[in-house]
């Protein structure tokens, strides 16, 4: 399948650059990679087009074409959750709500429950993923049968996953298509005795792998720790026991100290930030402003439908900006541009997928393509700052993944009814409520 | 015209209790009025639609029907500044960006800026604005034209307005359609001298009105204030001379003292919130825990685009409650119910329209239809956490004011054609730039 759009705005992000936008410009996508991307009237575009048949030739109309966002950090298995419990206090709606209904999933609820969320994602520009949840093997499934992109990690702790399954799914799953990948991944410090963490370590080391976990989300779990390990954070402790020698990234990172940024840059760690969530569970907000200075890699991600509720990656932007400002006490703190930056291309870099990160030639077909008639897009006094602080999920028109269209004009092209994926949900919902003695 | 509403999902207010939404809903809007809202086979159903002949009838194919969004605190007419100057310091924001563009200003810009917002407003699920701006013949000419509900104040300062203006503009624009009204407004303490507030009080004397006005937005400004007025705060000084003895709108409300609170309650003063603007400008976030424990009667709104930057009831109504936890360190703080409580009801009654605040037989016909069908509605574990947590624009299907359907699945009803408004907008934006000798 060969796509050509012509006639849009193109945004692009060029290496370590400010975004740039061009009228009149082009995006050329031969199977699942660009060829070209650029003005129409550039040396070059009929080169690289030339000898390619094009299935569909796309006429923008003005419409803006960039790369899609990356939501680097979700939980996508947990839609079935949904509304299902909030205005809690986080203790209260882990250990009472969500954890005695997760008992009781199976691997098909997750199946279409992951579903649920890739319909919501390609609706809202998403194109790629960063996955954590209870069975990589359905989720991997369900990213294969819908076509969106997906890095999973294993969320191993003391009561699920095991070092040797997560060996097992790193052989299986990065076999597949490119679509889907597989990396190391814990929960969190605090629910992995150090006996489970010494022998990640040894995986982590085996494989040269980058660990992936949930870090220093809240000011409890970083005194937790440094109660249980002699006054350690979970970043010193953690890296102390050489878990961090290939890499890491980091979900959350609210609660940091500067030993903890130090160790951060010395070990190349990325970090993905999940405002919404982070409010919304009271968990603080990141130092965003902070990280940027130190030159840490940032991504966006949503958090799962559980905690935030909904994985709407401009609600995301907004805060991502705007909750910077309010903990720096700066309106000029953490740009429009720089968020735009991590959302569609640092994003896709931090979680181990460059390929993805922008619109030119070599590079993944993983675009969205926005509507700018809305009257929330007007006047266009500055695209990128529309975007990230007037944007919404009813601007998106179009979102391509791999070089195939999932979504367009409203509909969706994945191989499923929008009914049947909700039935299926509204049934595991029903029937987990029922057995955890909700109902 | 009279449309009649079967087969929905309806939510209302009861007087001072929660919502309640029923299956098989119906409302009949006969003219601008409810005659009948409740289950289609509910006695009264039958005689509340006797000799009514409908001129539509919409099956909603079970999507909810519920009152409109109150955008109860907005600058429509700002559009044309949207994302021209943001991420600055708030000082030079306004002393070198807002207010040297604004000086360029005619009546007919904001004519035309303020139906573009108004176009954002009704694709949002938006009946009802409280708008304060610089020109408000033009902006009542706006509002009639586009058949939103507008109760519009002034914005009276040192340097533009007057006593004799509000007096004018408050007999002249009250006796036109029941649309459109007017209330004695002044911009903030902190740009208007003793003088004119003394002057201010006299005219809220005169004609027992409440006062509508930006209070205690910054720090910086209860703090000048302060300083100004031998200690007062704002909400004290402007106490002490009168200006609050037929009650107040506060817009804003970010910084109070218990003193301020408690003239809050004696003088039976509103506040509306608006969060975005407020983490955006880095101003703060409003007690909002505090004001409902006190019974203070709260409003939601999104502040004008030039500083949001978009006019967005939804992440309003998340950042609301989220905002709340976050500030009290409890996620069980601020219930989505009582945001969507704020947002769609006791901002009417807020800002003096307690005729629109829920959909009932005898109340103002001003309607919002959600289509539920989106993946970010489902399951339906709560239709209202779903609304406040994870709702968008993208779910809004049909927009009602006063009896008259404005929006429609997609489609604006209001006189305008899209592509005309957005070219008014961007030639004044483009005129001031070079006017204000920015381009």
């Amino acid at each position: 399948m060969n796509t050509l759009f012509f006639n849009g705005k193109l945004l692009s992000f060029a290496d370590g650059e400010d975004y740039k936008i061009i009228d009149n410009g082009a995006v050329a996508v031969a199977g699942s990679s660009i060829v070209y991307a650029g003005r129409k009237t550039d040396p070059g575009y009929d080169d690289s087009l030339r000898g390619i048949d094009f299935d569909r030739e796309i006429d923008l109309k003005g419409k803006l074409i960039m790369p899609g966002f990356k939501n680097c950090h979700t939980h996508s298995g947990m839609t079935f959750l949904r509304s299902a419990a909030d205005d809690m206090k986080l203790d209260d709606w882990l250990n009472k709500q969500i954890f005695p209904r997760e008992a009781h999933l199976t691997e098909e609820d997750i199946y279409y429950a992951t579903i649920l969320a890739v319909m919501e994602y390609l609706s809202g520009g998403v194109t790629e993923i960063c996955e954590m949840y209870l069975t990589p093997d359905s989720i991997d499934r369900a990213v294969q049968d819908t076509g969106i992109r997906c890095v999973q990690c294993g969320c191993m702790n003391n009561f699920s996953q095991s070092p040797e399954k997560l060996r097992d799914w790193y052989d299986r799953l990065n076999k597949g298509s490119d679509l889907s990948s597989f990396r190391i991944g814990i929960h969190a410090e605090y629910t992995c005795s150090e006996e489970l963490l010494k022998e990640t370590a040894d995986v982590v080391h085996e494989l040269k792998a980058p660990l992936y976990l949930h870090m220093s989300e809240t000011a409890s779990e970083v005194q937790g720790c440094r109660e249980r390990h002699g006054g350690l954070s979970p970043v010193e402790y953690l890296d102390s026991l050489g878990l961090f020698d290939h890499g890491a990234v980091f979900f959350h990172g609210v609660h940091v100290s500067d030993d903890d940024i130090g160790i951060m840059k010395s070990r190349n760690i990325a970090v993905i930030t999940n405002p919404a969530s982070n409010i919304k569970l009271a968990s603080g907000i990141a130092p965003i402003d902070r990280y940027q200075k130190e030159g840490i890699l940032l991504g966006i991600g949503t958090d799962g439908p559980a905690s935030n509720n909904c994985l709407d990656m401009f609600r995301e932007m907004f805060l991502t900006s705007a909750l910077a400002k309010l903990r720096e006490n700066d309106a000029a703190a953490v740009d429009a541009a720089d968020v735009l930056r991590m959302a569609c291309s640092d994003g896709a870099r931090a979680i181990g997928t460059p390929e993805c990160d922008s619109l030119k030639a070599g590079k993944k077909a993983d675009i969205v393509v926005l509507d700018l008639s809305y009257p929330n897009m007007q006047p266009e006094n500055n695209i990128v700052k529309n975007i990230v602080y007037s944007g919404s999920k009813q601007n998106v028109y179009l979102t391509m993944v791999d070089g195939v269209i999932r979504y367009e004009d409203g509909e969706y092209k994945i191989g499923f009814g929008r009914e049947e994926i909700y039935k299926e949900v509204k049934k595991t919902a029903e029937r987990i409520n029922r057995e955890a003695g909700f109902a």
